[in-house]
């Protein structure tokens, strides 16, 4: 049997065979982390590499995701299918093995990791929706959810912002099966950290509520181990154990400085560490012995098989639940889903309430929620403002994981990332509010929603000039079409009731990525519909109102400004023009339709097109081309009642009349 | 003489009646934080009012922004030029006090804040500044720059993660003259802290290495007097003094909870508080007494005296020193700038340098930065891939402030918002560089120096799929579309040495906002131009290859695609079409250009217009119009190297040629 010693020692060479011949990667982290990982891999990790989606597994997360080869290394080794090609083709175009760390490229990632910081909150959202399904399933004698979250971090993640947010809340939640292993090594890009980062880790950990195991000797097997028994001893805090490594670890002359952090540590530096290590292999061979000791197929088969022998009790017991539970892992919506929101819909569109979006909002969510027993919600300290809040909706506290509803705090990255953690680690529709202006907090978090495709909601309130007196500082102007920008995320800007409601059936409807829904602060009218128009809303765009025979003119707009164009269409109308009003809910979704229904919605002859949106208006210039306008906004807001500031910015409906009649 | 208790009533009853007055506002904050603010303003803040502007003042930033009315409170009543009408005009179109405290709009306010956590985070970048200032001015006998920079900030403040960024890094630096002062009132908008934020906030800090004064009673004045003696008796570390407060203090039934946070009291409400401050003036009637108690006048001008007759010694004795002072808190730039840039210039476009744009950029920065003392570098621990560090480069540590460099540290967001303090204290022109991906970390600092007008400069490189094999979580798409959205932000993307050189001259002199410069990681051609062309690089866009006569096409593209689309209209010119390039380093400035100049341009009549650009496409059809073609990026990158995604994505000098051919 090969020593720990040994077992690590093929992470170190695979990490830098790979780096060496990619020309590109990051050799040092894998290196230092190579003993702690094996311990915890070989020791205690909970998984199937024969079932990567296996429900109950341990989740692992690299949060210093540059560090992929260690997730490579360990994911080989252990049993998954990821091929020594694999390991060869490191970093190669379509390969398994980017890179970082990407989610549904590589069996056994559990997340995108690479922008540092995230996976450490993406890991507390996995602790958090583990701790939420064992308290929604689990049942006297049968622990149907009971694994564990393990993150690797680093420097980089502990400097950054968000890996406050996140360990802040889960200490205050005692998430006590979320254990974190800090790669304290004392080096970053620009060097020796003692310049810009001197923080008494331990101690601001301990601030937060965790349990801190310190001085931890990260190339000691045994010191590992203990450590993690300490950890494990006090169940009701999350745990850090802090492991003094060295970089690149193994690397004669090149271990301990920045120098082996992201560059290929070059064929004699290989081959003396090679020496060092006493590993005689070549280049991506391993010996048999060690691919037995690192083998946890055998171990991940009988764990997993033990636990289907679980589940088929808890079946026969609690049918109701265990189909419950299979559907909400598989991420299906329910069967009567489509009933449910369909009779939702007839009655918001019967109400004909005016109401600001962000009430119509919370409205919808008084429909869909009691459908979606998956939906967790939340708002980073704005619930009364934002109207995430519903009727069925229940705080979750310290003490009490019954509830459906997350006070994040002023946290509105952590807030991103934890819900990505609760949507990849499955069971759960996460949802969550701030202002649409603090969405430029999260960006990166949303990003790594879409890239990963995880379905998540963001309710983005106060979403113009019409959030009026808080200022500038406070109303949106770019961060919407920025939105739109961002390939793979739907969003969706409603004018009335039934947009809204609509805007949440295609949120809940998307499995593929995540949904920003921009809402009012101020009342809307509603809008009378035929039935084809009220189907309609789901493609993104659609004629609301229009005139006989080929318009003159397409007046489109979103949300607030939609009541602008349909006013001003009725004007021209009375001056016998011909005018089409477009509604535009979701561009994003409009671009998604096929070319003969964008035609006739937007019929290509016809060039006198504006359009009206209280926001940067360059988003627009695609569906107006050089001869079209656009009535919105092109620099940033004032501190005013919202009233006055439509008035004072010229946006309303005698200037959209203006810029038509500009035009015909 | 009023009493301490009777002085800090005024700031209550002017905060109450404002904003009932105004229908909106926040009174709990000012409330509940007037008593600390009486004490810190009336015995130690080192200001003028009648001239806010002194060079030596002490800083005071509100972070906690929304409690606005104790910063208008605590100007008018000391003196500055706010009158009683400006104080009802609380929340109004244009008036001296907007709902959040903004730069540039109300005399004192030193910062625009509300966003939460920027404003402690700005602080630090003030402190930093004033650190700086001392050491490069300061001489024996004459300490010139020597004053205090002072913070109010809250539990929102504090659970946002650019608090512990900015803070981590306050304490590793040992700002000394930094005090921040804790609103510890343990409510947040969604009610009672304890459920969602449990830090133990002091032994937090205590971990950072500041110094903190735990449990201070902040509604006692003299408690708060010896807290703040005893931060002063420690100066080598920042202090926080934690003060417990009440939100809303004296508003007799909502003091203390979440209602009184962000609505109007009520006039029922305002009158009880009135009786209970014993407090019988009408609203907005101040006494004389309680003028005469606040009022900082005498005080200020007479410390501005002093500081002006030591000025003046200073001038006698070291007369470059003063002048040079002079002209950096002015913001000028030195008389010698105009020549050097220009000799740097011609020397860059003589040496015709093939080089990625990231290495004209250090280059720029090595012919620049001995031109310009005030620039203050740093990076987000990335220093080697992004190109800041240049020769006269020197790193600033804890114990040695004769640097010109900032080793970040891994906080992008903090790293903004201190650039931001930085060039408001004044100064200084910082600049700072990470991975253009990254920006999105930092994505609301850029806003608040584009809403501020201050001028910063972002080194953003690795700025497309040239990237490689990091991967799409590190290849930016949407970025460079997303800054340029955002008002008042210059962003440029040179393709050459030449122009990156002229985005580095644009930056300098651009002193109403902040610059993007957005480089390539991989290797650029240099481009030959006319003497003409090289002065149209600063219109933003120019003709950078013409043909004889109208175009038949024009080909448009920034940075690294500016060479495809130079081949392909060598291509096209040979078949013996007409087309023309236009390069676009900044569009944000081309459009700033005259009517006339753009339409030279780019004639309204050539509507075949292709552009490329390694990135999201949506902002280019505003030059595109409906029937032009864009050759970019529609979704997200992959790990590869940077050629193979190139051709991949179809970003090629024959997807250029394609697409113009399908368009003529």
């Amino acid at each position: 049997m090969p020593s720990r010693k040994e077992l690590a020692n093929a992470i170190r060479v695979l990490s830098m065979d790979a780096v060496e011949k990619a020309k590109s990667g990051h050799p040092g982290a894998p290196m230092g982390m190579a003993d702690i990982a094996e311990v915890l891999w070989n020791d205690s990790l909970k998984h199937n590499p024969a079932n990567p989606k296996w429900a109950d597994r341990d989740r692992f997360v690299l949060s210093n995701g540059h560090g992929s080869m260690l997730i490579y290394a360990l994911l080989h080794l252990s049993g998954y299918d990821i091929s020594m090609d694999d390991i060869r083709n490191f970093r190669q175009l379509h390969s398994k093995t980017p890179g970082h760390p990407e989610y549904g490229i590589t069996p056994g990632v559990e997340t995108t990791t690479g922008p540092l910081g995230q996976g450490i909150a993406t890991a507390v959202g996995m602790a958090m929706a583990e701790r939420l399904m064992a308290q929604q399933f689990n049942r006297p004698g049968y622990d149907v959810v009971d694994h564990a979250t393990y993150v690797f971090l680093g420097d980089g993640c502990m400097m950054e912002g968000i890996s406050h947010e996140a360990c802040s809340l889960a200490g205050t939640l005692g998430l006590g099966k979320l254990t974190a292993f800090y790669d304290d090594n004392g080096i970053s890009i620009d060097g020796e950290i003692a310049g810009w980062f001197a923080d008494d880790t331990p101690a601001r950990f301990e601030a937060y509520g965790w349990h801190v195991v310190r001085n931890v000797d990260g190339h000691d097997g045994e010191a590992i181990a203990a450590a993690f028994k300490a950890a494990r001893a006090v169940p009701g805090k999350p745990s850090l154990i802090c492991c003094k490594t060295r970089i690149g670890q193994g690397a004669p002359t090149k271990a301990g400085s920045h120098n082996c952090h992201g560059s290929p540590p070059g064929a004699a530096e290989i081959a003396a560490a090679r020496e060092g290590m006493n590993w005689p292999h070549p280049p991506f061979e391993i010996p048999a012995d060690i691919y037995a000791g690192w083998d946890a197929r055998p171990r991940g088969t009988a764990a997993e098989a033990a636990w289907n022998d679980l589940f088929a009790r808890y079946r026969a017991a609690h049918p109701e639940l265990a189909a419950e539970f299979e559907r909400r892992m598989a991420g299906d919506l329910p069967a009567d889903w489509q009933a449910g929101v369909a009779a939702a819909l007839a009655a918001t569109d019967g109400a004909k309430e005016t109401l600001a979006t962000r009430i119509a909002s919370r409205n919808a969510l008084n429909a869909v929620a009691p459908l979606l027993p998956e939906m967790i919600g939340g708002s980073a300290d704005l619930t009364g403002s934002v109207g995430t809040w519903h009727k069925t909706s229940k705080l979750v506290t310290p003490g009490d994981w019954s509830g459906n509803y997350i006070s994040y705090g002023v946290r509105e990255f952590a807030m991103g990332a934890i819900m990505n953690g609760m949507a990849l680690h499955g069971g759960f529709l996460p949802y969550a509010g701030t202002f649409l202006i603090f969405s430029d907090y999260a960006k990166n978090a949303i990003r790594l929603s879409a890239l990963m495709g995880a379905r998540v909601v963001w309710v983005l309130t106060h979403d113009s000039i019409g959030v009026g007196e808080d200022g500038p500082t406070h109303q949106p102007v770019e961060q919407l079409a920025g939105l739109r920008l961002t390939p793979n995320v739907q969003v969706w800007r409603p004018c009335d009731t039934v947009e809204t409601l609509s805007a949440w059936k295609a949120a809940a409807e998307c499995a593929t990525g995540p949904t920003c829904i921009s809402l009012t602060r101020q009342d809307v009218p509603f809008v009378e519909r035929t039935a084809e128009q009220r189907a309609n809303i789901m493609r993104g765009g659609y004629v609301l109102r229009d005139c006989a025979g080929t318009p003159e003119a397409i007046i489109m707009a979103t949300g607030s400004e939609v009541q602008l164009a349909l006013a001003a269409a009725d004007v021209l109308a009375a001056k016998g023009r011909k005018v089409r009003v477009v509604s535009m809910p979701s561009s994003t979704q409009f671009d998604r339709q096929d070319a003969a229904y964008r035609e006739s919605v937007l019929p290509s002859a016809v060039r006198a097109r504006v359009a009206v949106e209280a926001a940067t208006v360059d988003g627009w210039w695609k569906y107006l081309g050089l001869d079209g306008k656009a009535v919105g906004m092109t620099g940033f807001g004032e501190s005013a009642p919202g009233k006055v500031l439509f008035e004072y910015f010229g946006i309303t409906t005698e200037k959209v009349i203006e810029a038509v009649e500009s035009l015909i």
